[in-house]
């Protein structure tokens, strides 16, 4: 049996490696228009920042390791289209320009997702980046390098990980957020507490604006020497990051008659197949099921593409595995700040119809008389009418994260609040407070909830 | 009404403060021989350490803060008498050694633990010291200022806590375990490591001796000299600290023919209440119920006696709560190294005659290209017969704690493995592998119950 994967970043390695795994017989073609495979573009801010200095840390395994499974990886060919009728794909070597048609038996899409690049004008001009692949990695780090002032155009998880990365660096950072909120998949009390930390450890090192966007860039064929803001407000920069989102890759697939979802990601079951017989997808392209209360949501983080492309290799095998979806759980380090989150939050519960219940406490992390204690604050949400947890978010120094997976299982489980005021959690003076802030909160919610 | 409560640390001083919250009128009085209340006896190694200089960082409510209240506390008085048929105690009064008979509508009881004391010949010279209230770390800590050597006498937390502690200071330690493992509560392969990895960051500054036992101290009135040990070799010292266990004050319960459990503990019902009307006990002198199989079990820990005070207050108080028990999660830090667990280990699951399935797994924490990257260890532990995990131990650099948390919650909810393996963590570099080591622990976990 032949399989083909379409893509390798983090899914469509996951996938290829898992399908030699099970068989070692099937011929697992790999075609990518990327010049780099299997690797973690998460750690991408990590690099810039120099946490270390050879990107190739970044790659999780080789061309040269997959060749020696027998799996073959075309770099830099292009699938252009999909002709599910006669079971083949046209490829476009891009090194040598010419076109093939290739065959299958499986195919599995994992094409991933693109920044979303807003109509900005002179977008275009050099020294202005968007940051997913290996190759934008190394010029941004580049240009950081020769640079003392950076802007960057949104202030979501990519943002932040930046301004991190910028003012580690030495650089001094504008971060222009066009919405009234940074990491604005936050509640908006949560959003205002992060611009208020970030503010509280700012020490001159960078600028926050919110509520304005980016109308236009100037420069020369040198590059961008300044950003226009809707304000008219004129920002000085030697170089620009557009960190506004990304969008699923998913016109190849749409163009086959494949069905997307609501999220306009690719749709799929639980075993990661598409409306198409022997058509697979996983990664950043597809739309995934919010196991909370069983509505899609689009989460394109590694940590799912992963677990897509091990379901989609194994069913595409011909063995059976389900993936039954996400809790949308995610985290973030910006500076000494924690930001952390799971489940719905209060505005996407009422969105969807629910009528949530929440409360925020702001508590230590730690005994108060312990050297490095700090705070944490926590929101936790409920649904009123089943008093099941829904959600959570976290913010703070340190562990903040270490609550919201706690609050993970819970949320997996479908757990009343009343059920996990039950909890038993560790305690130490150096890792909680005697009554763990979670449990704090989970009580007062839990008598929120009786009224 | 009038509530009398016997004992102040953790559960009498909470059950107390929750007491008068509930109602102003009830008459509230507190007994205890102790000279201190309302502290947190977890922090006196942090305090020896030298993390803090003042002993009353320690102390959550003062005296003060109660009397404020109208709650009406004596300190140095010792209950040595119930009388449940006339509902009175008998108080000696210890300032000015009275004795007096005082009625009580609802008695609880809060006497807590002590430490056990092994029969180790001159156990009572001076310098000598064992750990559990205020005057023990102030007197430790006012000795190890003037002393280079020190011997511990037993591998629990209390033993591993002070090795940290007295290593921090400049101490050389030497710790006596008189079983074949330090931290014995663990499952051998954890204990083992422990050791291991303690071993590895030692630098000369402690010594870990197994399997033998302390069985002579020598000195003069000035002090303890050396301590001689099971094999005859002697440990010339400037200090000792017993730190052999504890084991919980019933004699006056069970004098007044308050039923003990198997544990030799207080055996109380869900609302805390004993087998006598009008009397509860909480906190280190009860017995609990282990939440996963519905056992007894003996857990005197601060977590749990401020839970179970808060329980006892509010049924005294005639209102209605229940504790449903613990899951015997703990946490604690010897160094750099944080050991963890929950529920039950391979060894107690045998012993309760289950047949435990386990896996152990060493992962990096956080991705390998992260500059403070470290191992951390995870053994997970499920049931044969349902599938179900029944507990967990983790050792490591860092925030081995996070994984146990995240496991407590699937131990409350009586989760599968199979369950478990859907869970949807957190995930950025700074902070966990693109698999969490607990998901590849479960993953392995989940193969092999199959099998």
């Amino acid at each position: 049996m032949k399989i083909v994967i379409i893509g390798a970043v983090a899914a469509g390695a996951k996938a290829a490696a898992k399908a030699r795994r099970i068989s070692k017989d099937n011929e697992i073609v790999v075609y990518t228009d990327d010049t780099h495979i299997s690797y973690s573009s998460c750690g991408l801010p990590y690099y810039i920042e120099g946490n270390f200095d050879d990107y190739r840390m970044l790659l999780v395994r080789s061309p040269e390791e997959f060749e020696a499974q027998d799996v073959k990886i075309h770099l830099q060919h292009k699938v252009i289209k999909l002709v599910p009728t006669t079971k083949q794909i046209l490829v476009h070597n891009l090194n040598d320009n010419q076109v093939e048609l290739v065959s299958y038996d499986k195919l599995i899409i994992a094409t991933g997702a693109r920044p979303f690049i807003p109509p900005i004008k002179n977008i275009n001009l050099p020294n202005i980046f968007t940051l997913r692949k290996i190759e934008d990695g190394i010029n941004i780090k580049e240009k950081a390098v020769l640079s003392k002032k950076v802007v960057i155009v949104g202030g979501g998880y990519i943002g932040m990980e930046l301004l991190e990365a910028f003012v580690v660096r030495g650089l001094h950072v504008t971060l222009v957020e066009n919405s009234n909120h940074i990491m604005p998949m936050l509640d908006p009390d949560l959003s205002e507490l992060v611009y208020e930390q970030l503010a509280s450890i700012n020490r001159g090192r960078f600028e926050i604006i919110r509520g304005e966007s980016a109308v236009e860039f100037n420069g020369d064929e040198n590059g961008v020497s300044c950003v226009k803001l809707s304000s008219g407000q004129i920002l000085e920069t030697d170089m620009v990051v557009v960190a506004t989102g990304v969008k699923p890759n998913v016109e190849l697939a749409y163009d086959a008659g494949i069905e997307l979802g609501v999220t306009k990601a690719i749709k799929v079951n639980s075993r990661m197949e598409t409306n198409l017989p022997d058509i697979y997808a996983c990664g950043d392209c597809v739309e995934e099921n919010l196991i909370i209360n069983d509505t899609a949501a689009w989460i394109p983080l590694g940590s799912n593409a992963n677990k897509e492309g091990r379901c989609a290799a194994i069913n595409a095998s011909g063995e059976f595995d389900e993936f039954n979806g996400v809790l949308a759980s995610a985290v973030t380090r910006c500076l000494d700040l924690t930001i952390s989150m799971t489940g719905l939050t209060e505005k996407t519960a009422r969105e969807q119809g629910m009528e949530p219940v929440s409360v925020t406490v702001t508590k230590y992390d730690k005994v108060g008389y312990m050297p490095d204690v700090s705070n944490i604050t926590l929101k936790l949400i409920a649904d009123k009418a089943t008093g099941r947890l829904i959600g959570g978010q976290a913010v703070g120094a340190g562990d903040a994260d270490k609550r919201i997976n706690t609050l993970t299982t819970a949320l997996l489980s479908r757990m009343t609040v009343e059920e996990f005021c039950k909890n038993d959690l560790t305690y130490a003076p150096p890792y909680s407070p005697t009554i763990d802030p979670l449990l704090n909160a989970a009580e007062i919610l839990r008598s929120k909830l009786k009224n």
